[in-house]
């Protein structure tokens, strides 16, 4: 019988046998200890006898160890007890010394990036490195017990897609049997059309984007938290969203506060209501900064990066709240995509909002043109075809019979990022992808 | 506000408004009802008044409808409830016919998959057809909370690689930037890695393979259901699989009851617990079938497709079981791949096997070979090369420290055509993929 790190406390004078990495090595003479650790964390070992000293000396970090010994409580131990006297059995023997030392936090300066991820193995053997992935596993669970609560159906949508529809230069392109096929941008159009199958939808999966360049915001492959949901208006469709962020903070900072504090950061502030995140417009904010900084936006399309931040920073201070609902969005300029939808009332506006989380975009929504014939003429204005194959599923279910409806993306990684306040949203992806970036 | 059908049966005597499709229209003169689909159902609506009659006239299927009406208690109308005396909105209209009949179940014959795929946002909205997706759906979650209640982490693995480490033929590539990528056969690589780091870990992800061929068994895009965990042995491992397909099993049937007897399916049979899943050796299969058939496949690597229907068919008539694991792979044959592990005691063979269900592999499961010297010299003798790029995060992983360990990957598909026993793995993927098919 294996005991489990997290379990020791609860054989306090017992004997048990323990299974794991040996983690650290002090062996002192007078002192010697060990830590071992196993899926659930870490436990201390004290070791006195001269013949197991002995065995641990040529032992390297890493070694696969079976540890029997007896569970003695000591409050300055992890997990309140630790092993004494213990009979030491190497499972799995390590020669070499791992490259990088994995028993304290590794550096996340942005020089330090490449160490960490061309080691990611090792490094994420970290405990501290693990809280961000452990966490971020907890975050996609509470996502869908959220939509699952409110009665979306999961979804798989292809990623391998005969045209890149939206957007194209950001696409990778494959050959599939002699054909070009592209890799999905989004789950957009397959997303909607499954609200008229099943009215509210939720996918967690893939998303490529060749991004050219490499900065601190953009991977080229990611997740995605794509909903979307039939016979709903756009203030519901923000609410929803705020609905599900006040979620995710709270019962992440209640599942995991101590990987949080890990890394020395504070819970979100939310407002309680998602009717209570600020609404601001993109003219407001343009307003607000010039006014704040002279810096001159106003009249711009989009926010800057530098507006995101110090809007998200006004909020905080002024409204509580580390989120902000960017509105305003043009429906007569670039910003606006065909298969957005304009407000009735002012059809100069769209349905459409971005969500700022602590400084940066992490979520776009908006309403979706669900009448067939304004879709199209939206597509032709905006130079499509709509007789292309690539339209021709898409438009088949607006033609026969689609409800209002709206939806959001949300990058799983940039938001997981923000939780833990990390500079690059790379470092809340296990394998990070990127123009420099292919492996391991 | 606005009722769903699912629960129309709590408002009989009151008034209610439902939204939803114009799912079926009957006209007769003296009795015209329609029914209405929304997420949860259909509503069967009596429609008396003879503007209501009139205004319903022109409508096409499909079209969205908002209804008001009183609810009346009816035994024999879906859900026990029906509304009377209705007074009808359009909200979207529909002007063309669709181009298939969604109130009755569609054909899935072999001649007229290809009419079911090319139409599949209307094809969906039939209920029959939804069956499949919405027990899919739940197939997930049950995977998801078993592997969480066994203190799995979920991870995301890259699908975008540099190299095809494992295989090669059947492996799409892509311009990455101006280098070669190659889209993620399988997470093998990933979650061994992992395993190293969360000890067990588990996904459920695309997964890509250039198959060359149509066949019924195949598709180049689908999801796996992977596995992977650490502290292990064989017998476990192959227990861990059967309890999780029989966890699957029951709780789908509990769930999803109604969604089999849709498609007149019964339940599997399985024992009540793994250990008693029929373990059966290749070559014990040979020598069965020989007897059996007089077809000789003796001596053979694998087991045929027939084979494997008539062990079933065996194992279930004689054991009362659905599910058997084929066991006694050779560990000196091609079927044996560089990072499995021969059997200690038995060199000759490898610690895995495969789960037949219903007549199909819908599982591989293996035990791994964890020790770094060892792996280095597999991967050697069967042609690889260790100092390869493509292999250094993966060979650093076992250089530096993993435990015993195994696991496997069950597609997503095949599972569920098996539980609906379609005749295509394609009948279970919303859009699915094959050499012929990459749209919509």
């Amino acid at each position: 019988m294996r005991t489990l790190a997290q379990d020791i406390a609860k054989n306090i004078g017992g004997e048990i046998t323990i299974k794991g990495w040996l983690h650290k090595k002090r062996l002192l003479g007078g002192l010697n200890f060990i830590s071992l650790r196993d899926r659930s964390g870490l436990v201390q070992i004290l070791v006195e006898k001269g013949e197991e000293v002995e065995k641990l000396r040529g032992l390297q970090i890493g070694t696969i160890l079976s540890v029997q010994g007896n569970v003695i409580e000591d409050d300055r131990a992890p997990g309140g007890a630790e092993l004494h006297d213990p009979t030491i059995t190497v499972m799995v023997e390590v020669t070499d010394e791992p490259p990088i030392e994995i028993d304290k936090p590794i550096s996340h300066k942005s020089e330090h990036l490449d160490t960490l991820f061309d080691n990611r193995p090792i490094s994420l053997r970290n405990i501290h490195e693990q809280a961000i992935f452990k966490t971020k596993d907890i975050v996609c669970q509470i996502t869908r017990n959220y939509f699952k609560e409110h009665n979306f159906t999961e979804i798989h949508t292809p990623k391998l897609l005969a045209e890149a529809t939206e957007g194209g230069a950001e696409t990778f392109t494959l050959d599939y049997f002699g054909k070009q096929a592209t890799l999905a941008q989004s789950a957009q159009f397959y997303k909607q059309m499954m609200v008229g199958v099943f009215e509210r939808v939720f996918e967690i999966g893939s998303t490529y984007r060749a991004e050219p360049s490499a900065t601190t915001r953009h991977m080229s492959e990611f997740i995605t938290i794509d909903c979307e949901m039939g016979f709903i208006n756009f203030d519901e469709l923000q609410n929803r969203l705020g609905d599900l962020i006040i979620t995710i903070v709270n019962e992440s900072w209640e599942q995991c506060e101590p990987h949080f504090k890990s890394w020395n950061v504070t819970k979100a502030q939310l407002p309680d209501s998602a009717e209570d995140i600020p609404r601001i417009t993109i003219d407001e904010i343009h307003e607000m900064y010039f006014k704040a900084t002279k810096t001159d936006y106003r009249g711009e399309d989009d926010t800057h990066p530098e507006e995101e931040r110090w809007i998200c920073e006004w909020t905080k201070k002024n409204k509580g709240s580390d989120a902000v609902f960017v509105t305003g969005w043009s429906a007569k300029n670039k910003t606006f995509k065909f298969y957005h939808k304009a407000d009735t009332a002012n059809p100069d506006f769209a349905e459409r909002a971005d969500l700022l989380f602590r400084g940066v975009e992490i979520v776009t929504l908006s309403m979706r043109q669900h009448e067939y014939k304004k879709l199209v003429s939206q597509l032709s204005a905006m130079g499509g075809n709509p007789d292309a194959a690539g339209y021709a599923a898409y438009l088949s279910a607006f033609k026969y019979g689609m409800p209002p409806h709206g939806g959001f993306g949300l990058g799983l990684e940039r938001l997981v990022e923000k939780l833990f306040k990390l500079n690059n949203v790379k470092e809340a992806s296990l394998f990070p992808r990127d123009i420099n970036r292919l492996a391991p």
